[in-house]
Order: structure tokens, then sequence, then C-alpha cells
């Protein structure tokens, strides 16, 4: 593995999604101490950047396999993200998801034209679900985080960040899966020689932070919070790359990436969901180890339920 | 008045305002069958179009009358407006708002300097509070929309839209108090030979559409919506630039606003106030009628108090 790759896989996917904007805010920068600059993934095609992923998975498949399809399990952004790069390709999309999940979730994969396979909602079940899918249509297994094609095709949003702000001294990504982290630590290790990758994680869902500390994979014994992207665990395609070259992971309290996606909402005027908040509010938490600092903050996506918003739930912001 | 008149308005508030970006949308062309180029100033400074009429006003007056200061009532973006253009420049805003304004917006205000005087809530007690600093400070009385440096300074919004985008067909502005659509209609007439302005206004507030009607400035019997920017009415100077340039004003019920405000957050990502949604659920109301037409819509600011959404009032979607 070396640069070449990640330029290969930006080039290959480069057709199928927008090069979303880095954007800066004085506001925000003079709140933090810090030269802040946010890569909006909340503006790439279906809201996230799980679409690079996804479109270099399919992309990397042959002829047979993609007339065959592909399977993911996921109820969240990367279910619409292969949904919607299978579509944009003409493959077929099966999703297995939760019989409980919320119906915005199964209108948005359908909108999308992904098929929905529903299953039990535990993680045996949807795995399971998965794999008689896979043996019984021939389609090709796609893991949302923990998969080669998927975690390049993650690292070109960190590559086009340091393409336009080269000086970098650090990149700050929200850690749910891994996939998202483990690409930005090879773009970071690829286009430049300085800049650092810091992840930050819900205290409650603190699984990466403690697998840096033992030295393997960690698991979460609650899924208590509300960066819901974020409350899944590492793998063993991500966690190595992790593990050699993410410099720290930041830990953050509920009301601290409430008031961050609050900030980011009124100052910036754009809509973020709550696991790219996480990012900021790390570096907020943070702030005097980064004043004056480069720092790239890497807003994941902005998929939110604006029936369902954190603000007036004034107890969170209270604790 | 000729085109020069608005290009030495832009050339002098230029160093002092946001270019605000010019933003697209597949989904939203597909929803509404029409072109749409999202003119985005709720990126502005403060968030708001109103920063533009703001600083030009300033700038347009005398070194001595600087130096005595501005002063203005409302309790709205243009409070705001005048206190940051006001700081920017080294001069001091005198703001008269009613005693019984929300707290955020006179913190909103403090926060960008400007020295508030509290007044009774009724319109001519504001009017004579107003009246008073003018004399006692000898400050200028800058009206927030009927006031043709206001005007002017207003138009340049159009104006960069037109520059990008020199195909529209149409223009779409809210109206409110009618400084924004009357620097618009001219910024219409000056540099495009076909686009044509219309205005979209709230059904409980349509003024605007009852004065095109009648010829002559109607009033409001109620202030009951939620565009709360579009509460007030018409003036003397910007009334007759309406008049004479504006192609039509179509009236929006609450629903729509809600509806088209709710679709500008979910599929483009972006904060926008709902007085800003009323120019989008204009064009969608009458989307028949603008079918494969290229319409600039002027978003015209971003400052909502996330902790009171309309989303959650499902009630008034059910209308």
């Amino acid at each position: 593995m070396n640069k070449e790759v990640l330029i290969q896989v930006h080039n290959r996917i480069k057709p199928f999604i927008h090069k979303t904007p880095v954007l800066a805010s004085h506001l925000l920068d003079e709140i933090s101490g810090v030269n802040l600059y946010f890569k909006c993934e909340n503006f790439q095609k279906m809201g996230a950047f799980k679409m690079r992923g996804a479109t270099n998975a399919i992309l990397c498949l042959s002829e047979e396999e993609r007339h065959k399809g592909v399977v993911t399990h996921s109820s969240g952004n990367f279910a619409q993200a292969l949904s919607l790069a299978a579509k944009q390709l003409g493959v077929k999309a099966f999703i297995v998801m939760p019989e409980n999940a919320p119906q915005v979730k199964k209108d948005a994969v359908k909108g999308y034209q992904g098929i929905i396979i529903e299953c039990e909602s535990t993680p045996i079940a949807r795995e399971e679900m998965a794999e008689k899918v896979r043996l019984e249509k021939g389609a090709t297994f796609i893991h949302p985080s923990n998969d080669d094609n998927v975690i390049h095709g993650q690292g070109t949003a960190a590559m086009e960040l340091l393409e336009e702000q080269p000086n970098l001294d650090y990149i700050c990504s929200p850690v749910g899966g891994g996939g998202l982290i483990a690409g930005t630590a090879l773009a970071a290790k690829y286009f430049s020689n300085t800049c650092k990758v810091i992840g930050g994680e819900p205290y409650n869902v603190d699984d990466a932070y403690r697998s840096l500390k033992s030295g393997k994979i960690e698991f979460n014994e609650t899924t208590d919070t509300i960066a819901d992207g974020l409350r899944t665990f590492l793998g063993d395609r991500n966690f190595p790359i992790i593990k050699a070259h993410v410099h720290e992971i930041i830990r953050v309290e509920e009301r601290e990436i409430i008031q961050a996606m609050k900030l980011i909402w009124e100052r910036m005027k754009i809509v973020i969901e709550p696991s790219s908040a996480v990012a900021f509010a790390a570096v907020l938490r943070e702030k005097e180890q980064f004043k004056q600092k480069n720092i790239g903050v890497i807003i994941s996506g902005g998929n939110v339920d604006v029936n369902n918003l954190p603000f007036n739930h004034k107890e969170m912001l209270m604790v």
C-alpha cells in the first residue's frame, strides 16, 4: 500500500461522488483558539462520507460479481450509501436491517432502491441473515467499515482536505466502526509529513479508546449515545491501521456533543448529525492543547431527523 | 439611478461582507421541476442579507455623522446587522428594542456591541424612542428597509447572483419591509434583460400582495406567521420600486413555509430561517408555472432558535 493506491481510488470514485467544500468560520476559530477547517461530508451524496467507501467497494468488483449484487447489514448511513452507490452503477443492493429499524431509515433505503431484508434485532441475527443472502443470491458481502476497499474510499475525504489545506497539524475524525479514521490515517500518512490524526469518541461507547490502550479490539457494554453512527466497534482490517497511525483518541461527554452540534448549526448554518459533532467536540475539549494549530475536522454526515432534535432536551445540556 | 450606482455600492461594501455561495441541489430540482439557484445569505456575516444594507448605510455617512453614531428600531436581523456593521467601522449603534423582546435577541445585539435602548412594545413607542435618541445623541436614524442606501445594499445579493448565473428567468425573494425585494428588483433591472422578480409572502401578513393590487401601501391586521422577519410593511422609498419592477407576489400558507424549510434543511443540509423558506415555498406552490425555468431563490438568513423549531409541531403540518 502506498499513496498511488489512494490516488487510484480517488480517480475511480470521482465521477460518482461530490467533491465537498472545506469551510472555515472566524467565530468558531475565536471560540476555540484553533484554526479550523471543516471538511463537509454532510454535503456528500446521500449526506455522508460513507458514499465514498461504498462506491469504491462496488467499483472494485468484477463484472460477474456486480451482476449478482451486493449485500450488507446496516441500519445507518452505510445502508443508504450502498443502496445509492449500487443504484448509480446499475447493481442490486440487498440491505439487511433489523425489523424494528425506524421507518424513516427504511424509507431512505427504499428511496435509493435498496432491497430491504428484515431480521431480528441482534448482531448475530443480522450477520446470519447477511450470510444467507450472500449464499442464496451470490451477492458480495460488503462490510460498512471493516473492508479494505471501503477504508480506502473513506480516506479520500482526508486526501481532498489535505490537497486544499496542506498545512494541517492535525485531522480529527469521529470513530465508530473505524473505517473513516483508518482511511484518514492512511491519507495523512501518504499526503502529509507532519499531520497527525486524532479521533473523537463518546465516553459511553469508548471501545476504540480502550482498544488502543489494551492493544486488542474491545467492545461496548452499552449503545447509549446520541451519536448513533458511533455505536459499532473496530475490526481486524481497520484496527491495525488505527493502532499504527492514529495519534490519540479523545473522549467526549454527551453534553459536549450536543453543544458542539449546536455551535456548528448556529454559527456555521449547516446541518450536521450528532456523530459528526463528536470530532469538533473533541477539539473543543482539548483546545488548550491545540492552541493556534491548524486542524481539519471531518464533518462526517448530515442525516438527522429534524422532527427529533436534541436541542430542546434541556436536561441533557444540564448534566 | 443606474447600474453604476449599484456597482459603486458593491465595491464600497465588499471589504466588509462575505460573497456568499450560490448552491444548487439535484434533489430539489427534481422535486420542483425547476432549475434552482439558491443565493445563500444565511452564510452572510451575522447570518442575514441585512448586513449588506446596514454596511452601505453607515459607509454613506460623513465622518462627522459616523462620529455621532447610528440608531434604528428593530428586534430582528437588522438590529444585529447594524450593530455588527457599526462595530466593524468603529461607529456606535443605538438599537431601540421593545422591553419584552426575547433575551436571545438582546444577547445577539450585545454580542455585536450594539447599545440597547428599551421601549414599550408598540410601533409608536419605538418610533418615538428612536427619534428621542436621534435628537439627544445626534445619531443618524437608519430605517431597516425604507432607506435608499439600505435598499441598494440589499440589491447587491441579487447582483452577485446574476453575475454567477446570468441566465436566470426569475429571482424570488421574500417580502417583509420591502428593502430586499426592492433592491433585488433594481439589480434584476440593471444586470439582466429578461429576469423577472417575484416575491414570496405569507398569507397571514400579505400586505405587499394587497398593496400591489390597490396601488397604495396596505397594512396587516395580524403578525401571526412563523416567518417573523416578514411581519413588517412597505414604505414610501421601496414601494414605488416594487410597484414598478416586481412582476408578481405569491402568497403561501404557514404549512407550506414549514414544509419548504424542512426540505431545504433535510436535502441541502443548510440551516435557514422561516422567512427564507417563504421564497422557496412560493416557487414550489407555483411550480407548474415555473417548469424548467432557471430561478434564483434568495435565502435571506439563517438565524433560528434551535431550541424552538417548528418541525415537531405536527399540528402545523396537518393543516
